[in-house]
């Protein structure tokens, strides 16, 4: 049995908690909070509640701690500081600094001669994994991303932060037009607009001035303003009941040729009903790989592209050269 | 420059020669044929022709010899012998006895320390680490492969040695509602009939009967008789103006659930106009990485199970961690 820790007890650590009881060759040991311990109840009935200023004392009783903190502030401190004494996995996504994430998450992970591997989930993950793979066997291509339908928790939050606005939920759409120019071959020149629309649905408070909410949305920023934004006004208990969820997905789509006018379409799409669940699941399998590397001594910091498929799977090679080659 | 060679010169071959011209730190230095050197042209004009009887001067000239041979009765034989005296790259596609081809491959790679990877291609290949990685992000689901629509080479030959027949084509089509139940995330237990099609066009010599025909195509054991079966008969100048092309494709689709209701779906996909030129491509871009971990000793029979993405990479791991990522 693998042992896992999971270190922050929020949508993801909950989606971890859920993926480890799919997984028979894992054991969930503890969940470590900076809450009360005494107030979190978790459904694991065999793991143990420990408050982060404890978790020395499972040094060596757990073989993968998976981290499922914040990438803004929590990440950076927490996985190089984790790694000099556990095995880690994080999902790290905040693109623009992975390389000096990297850095040092590897100097703190040879030092003390563990495994990290960093920015695990569907994107930066199964994303990154199959854009690497898709322009490694198609190089003379172009590939593109795009996200949705899905919540996006950042762009639900900036307008929660708008006067007047009691709640709100936020999608990013890809535009089928765009999907549909990709897949032909066409290779388009896509803008930020042409790509995704932005859907939202904003509980106002009694009273406020709804045409002046839909216009802060529409004109925010970095989030909204480059954006086709529809704006939809609904009551809390509509909210609660259509909106509840954390779906999300996406799709890589590379296009390229392998001789003139010879073309081909690869693709790669997801269809989530729950973003943390999913992304849980795949650190978990990560977290497998983690610990067959350390039995390697395979030490260092890595990311989905130092993992071979066969350090993901719970069934042995055998199997797999005769199931599911 | 990792050095080349092309052992069997038809469709693959010819794909994998195609490919190396779009992978700049590839070059092609020879073709070895069963035929006289001097019957045959090839693109690449720096790159020798040289009969296989002569294959071992070319011990220390070739980093990775990619071998397109048929599974039937060509790889069994070629992998392991090649293997002997180069690192080596097959397609062998027959499911059945892959564990047996490993073994002979895997002997003689660890006896003449070189690397071997076998099986390499779409699918197996491509398909096969989806389905791997798949099943190890979603364990609890079940995946499904559709492959289509694309010309069976298989069934198309079958239908040629029919008395009567002078060509033919034969079309594995997808069945666009076992697509949608699979998506859908039901887990449909679906029959062979249930999942694909078979469309044929048939050239018929003048004077046949075609009725008798249709009939024998029909009903043909393993090949039709399963399938829910279209035969058009259509003349040789139609056959050879719409139906020249090798185009194939397919699908991967696994659905599952982390919790109660909480459901996925992972779908990967290709749509090519050429199946041996995709295929050719992708031994290359395995090629890659059997020159890398040949340097690395990392000797044996490998399959895409053990190749980590960034072994098939052009670019460095510092730029997958800034662009790819």
């Amino acid at each position: 049995m693998i042992k896992i820790g999971i270190y922050g007890y929020g949508n993801l650590g909950k989606g971890v908690e859920k993926a480890i009881k799919k997984n028979s060759d894992m054991e969930l040991v503890a969940v470590f909070t900076r809450r009360d311990p005494k107030s979190l109840t978790i459904e694991t009935s065999k793991a143990k509640v420990v408050n982060i200023k404890d978790v020395l004392n499972y040094k060596d009783k757990i073989d993968v701690m998976v981290i499922c903190g914040g990438s803004a502030t929590d990440l950076p401190e927490m996985t190089p500081e984790l790694a000099k004494n556990f095995n880690v996995i994080d999902s790290f996504d905040t693109h623009a600094n992975v390389p000096t994430h990297y850095n040092n998450v590897n100097n703190s992970a040879n030092a003390s001669k563990h495994v990290a591997i960093i920015s695990v989930g569907w994107d930066p993950g199964m994303f990154s994994l199959n854009r690497c793979i898709m322009e490694s066997i198609l190089p003379d291509g172009k590939d593109y991303t795009f996200w949705g339908k899905g919540v996006s928790q950042g762009h639900s939050d900036a307008i929660r932060r708008i006067n007047g606005v009691v709640d709100a939920r936020q999608y990013t759409c890809p535009v089928e037009k765009a999907l549909e120019a990709v897949r032909s071959g066409k290779n388009p020149e896509l803008s930020v607009r042409e790509k995704h629309t932005r859907l939202c649905y904003v509980v106002a408070k009694e009273g406020a001035d709804k045409a002046l909410i839909e216009k802060e949305i529409k004109e925010m920023p970095n989030y909204f303003a480059d954006y086709d934004t529809t704006v939809n006004f609904i009551s809390l208990e509509e909210l609660k009941k259509n909106h509840n969820g954390i779906p999300h997905g996406g799709f890589v789509i590379r296009t390229g040729s392998t001789s003139d006018n010879v073309k081909h379409v690869i693709e790669y799409s997801l269809k989530l009903d729950s973003n943390p669940e999913f992304t849980g699941s795949i650190l978990v399998a990560y977290a497998r790989a983690a610990a067959r590397l350390y039995k390697r001594a395979d030490f260092g910091c890595k990311t989905v592209f130092d993992i071979a498929p066969k350090d993901l799977a719970i069934v042995d090679y055998s199997e797999l050269l005769k199931h599911t080659l």
